[in-house]
């Protein structure tokens, strides 16, 4: 069983923390079989945090887990505190594959995006 | 003449500044002829200001000027403060239209993209 965790830096407005959870909800409407869930954790500010997110997946039988940082830039938070949250939960469940791939910024197709973006308000 | 602004928050670390540059100048690769020139600016920390940004616009003989938020959710940055940067450079130059889109956050398609992303990593 394999799950997909989207990491978000967490907000006081929650409005902007549902953004993250309705936008999860989307991915795992276009996940198709690739993935059994798809979940929303934080690092601050909002729950649940990034253990607790990936243990719920865990409990739900996830046996592979990969975990994708929203996030536009390489700080502080992407290259050390998401880690290093995601190893407290390694450190804890070994038997379960915990992957993080590149964060959201270093998409390279955002780049297309955001010209269709500009061309419709032009 | 017509220029498009890419708007990001700005930090105290310059990679993550020069990530946003490096953005804007494959999207000016990418305009073709919708855009004779693509800048960068930034909220806070880093320059140009928002106003320098579209100044230089200006001063290059911009009439049309899109802003498209560099940002994820519509917190305050999005929702007052870039609006309110923005103003300032509309009251000084009426004669000049200036647009800002809705915020990268808000584009559909960036959903699509994160799958592709957690099915590479898997």
């Amino acid at each position: 069983m394999k799950s997909l965790v989207i990491v978000a830096h967490g907000s006081r407005r929650q409005a902007s923390n549902d953004e993250v959870r309705e936008l999860s909800s989307r991915i795992e409407s276009l996940t198709g079989e690739s993935f059994d869930q798809v979940k929303t954790a934080f690092l601050e500010l909002a729950e649940p945090s990034i253990p607790g997110g990936i243990e719920q997946c865990i409990e739900k039988g996830a046996k592979e887990i990969i975990v994708l940082p929203y996030f536009l830039s390489a700080g502080r938070h992407v290259t050390e505190d998401i880690p290093g949250e995601v190893d407290t939960v390694r450190n804890k469940y070994p038997e379960v594959s915990i992957k993080i791939t590149p964060y959201l910024g270093t998409i390279d197709k955002i780049a297309d995006l955001m010209v269709e973006q500009a061309n419709q308000a032009s």
